[in-house]
């Protein structure tokens, strides 16, 4: 196949998906300065459209660069398209068409879980056709559930925007002496991760949630209660930090739609856990009681980013690229933690056939026994992902988007 | 009365109110000396309850004060107390028979409407009682509804979190190709000051708010979709700011609690606009819709707070005791926009009684004639108040709150 290079982004956004996009065309531009270095638009959806952007020209110098680094969200746009099943499905035909015809050799994917399946398949279908085209995937997801790697990109500024609302929130509610109960739902269907975090500031003797329930162990509105009632006794106003993902020991999500419509995955769409607990709240104990959902921001917030996550972001993008130039295909990049005491992290990575839909959980013996806390280990664990702040670059106090031209 | 100074606060918590404390200490500092100057825990409560605590040795130091102005919330604690409209009620003999004991002869409160109110009373009891006490009220809310003051502390550190909060969820929401409706719902109950901030980030050409509904003028459900199916031939995806104080033309409010519950004040608790309309547009229009309440981390968000906020808000502090050291009282110290090019204010004061329980909406002329937008004009108005960013102290990438220690 070809000499250039195709980079796509793919499922939800995160703050750092860009930064692994600029570290790609920074790898590309060392190991492959004569190649051309494409985006697809909207991921997999642009190779089927065609819709392909070079970006030799648009990301050339170090302020373009960083600009696209501190940008959230995805800048070649993003898409939730599941490739079929059978290989000998005609849009494959398609996929490998649009290569043969932009003489792309090396297809990089960043994405969560579900990417890594289209880079499965990929893969699995350039080796049954002896095509050379090398795939690799890119981890991303705020929700750090993919194996294999210590932590995903975006993760790390997600956690540093949860804990800093949370210790935030706290700081809010504790000015009336009035009894209160806040409930913070935090993203991370499957796996607690990120509502873990929202235990971080306590490392610090600051202010954080009083209580945190996560997706890895059956929730009970009664123990909830009596964990309210025992936490009252030392404190006035309590905060609570809820995944969106808790569920009764039935499996029946907390937060589930009434109508349980699902995601083109089959991924029950979430509402509501923290307003449904509120509504227990005032109901049981009585008590003022008042919901924030974080929402969006959680993925999106670069204005509170973690220098560490996008530093690491963009030297991952790169070393993606040099994974490929060594004559990997079929991977998936991953960060291997350093054994050493001050924190730092090396590259590996992965054949992507064991990653893909599989989640990474947090593993039991942190969560506290009866299921209301994590261990301060765990926070330990997560704290050096969400340290050091970037100055981005600003115009009357906002921040300054790059935007990747189509046209 | 003495010569000791008291300090409260009072009403819903935001970035600034601490900088105000801050900066009536340091005006303390240079006015008075050799007073002593107490802060009151939870505004009125702690005079009625005598937790006064010596503010001079914890806010000794450049240091304290300015981890003191970078805390989110009320340091000393808030109330929603309203005092009784009878001037003869026993709580007015409580509350002076406190200041003869501290030797109070100063009584400066920061707060919103409601707590103007208190200032208003206890100001008036003051000369009833022919006490030389003095008391003025400091203004601060979110909102930047007090009339009388060219704009309140507080809000633009609000409007620059919601300024950039939304410009972000804009971002991330334009990632699919798929239509889409984002609807974010933004504080401010009355007036829509908070709320257009979502538009400022278009005077930079950065993404935002496509359209955008105050409280100011009625809502129509109708028009509204007509409004998206509008700008849905501009755009794919659509961001959509509202108020939490959208109501129809009989008054009633879009996102009212349907128990019709009232707080303290007699003002109705609101739940929902934005969720109400996202239902509203995928049973309308059929496409994709999400809401986002920006809820309480638009007061409490200090890792986005506005310099030009902050120091404002300190200098109006000391603005306070130079207008009482000039023998002020039952006045309101305010901002005063400069008639220059370059944005600057000096402060002024206005009677409190002029000022109590009056709400500051935004001009009906700012307002596009259909309600769907607001004026480029308002939004140049608004904008130096966002201007600026400040370092606040940190430890492993997170806050460091300052406390008040009341024991």
């Amino acid at each position: 196949m070809g000499n250039n290079i195709l980079i796509g982004q793919s499922g939800g956004p995160t703050v750092a998906i860009n930064a692994t996009l600029s570290g790609i065309v920074k790898g590309c531009r060392e190991y492959y300065p004569d190649a051309v270095y494409y985006g697809a638009r909207n991921g997999v959806k642009g190779i089927l459209n065609e819709t392909l952007v070079p970006l030799n020209e648009q990301l050339a110098t170090e302020e373009q660069a960083y600009a696209l680094e501190t940008t959230p969200s995805a800048a070649l746009g993003s898409c939730r398209v599941k490739l079929p099943k059978d290989l000998s499905d005609p849009m494959y035909d398609q996929i490998f068409a649009v290569f043969a015809k932009y003489g792309i050799g090396v297809f990089f994917y960043i994405g969560g879980n579900d990417s890594m399946d289209t880079v499965e398949k990929l893969s699995r279908k350039a080796a049954e056709l002896g095509s050379d085209l090398r795939v690799v995937g890119v981890p991303k997801t705020i929700d750090n559930d993919l194996p294999f790697t210590d932590h995903t990109p975006g993760f790390g500024s997600a956690a540093k925007y949860v804990a800093t609302t949370v210790q935030e929130i706290a700081c809010d509610c504790a000015v009336y002496s009035d009894p209160s109960v806040t409930i913070v739902e935090i993203m991370g269907r499957d796996a607690g991760w990120l509502t873990a975090a929202a235990g971080i500031p306590r490392l610090y003797g600051e202010d954080c949630a009083d209580l945190i329930y996560l997706p890895e162990v059956d929730f009970d509105s009664d123990r909830f209660l009596e964990d309210l009632r025992r936490k009252f006794r030392e404190r006035t106003t309590l905060v609570v930090a809820v995944s969106e993902g808790i569920h009764t020991s039935d499996g029946t999500l907390y937060g589930s739609d009434p109508n349980g419509k699902k995601d083109v995955f089959g991924h029950t769409l979430l509402s509501g856990a923290a307003h449904r607990l509120c509504e227990l709240v005032k109901a049981e104990l009585g008590c003022k009681s008042r919901s924030v959902e974080l929402n969006v921001p959680q993925r999106c917030a670069s204005h509170c980013l973690s220098a560490t996550d996008i530093s690491e972001s963009v030297l991952l993008g790169k070393a993606a690229v040099k994974a490929v130039f060594e004559g990997k295909t079929g991977v998936m990049i991953t960060y291997l933690r350093n054994d050493d005491p001050a924190y730092s992290v090396r590259f590996g990575d992965v054949p992507v056939a064991q990653v893909a839909n599989k989640t990474k959980y947090v593993p039991l013996e942190h969560i506290s026994p009866n299921g209301c806390d994590v261990s301060d280990e765990l926070l330990r664990q997560i704290a050096p992902l969400i340290a050091g702040e970037l100055e981005i670059p600003r115009r009357g106090g906002l921040p300054c988007h790059f935007k990747v031209r189509f046209e």
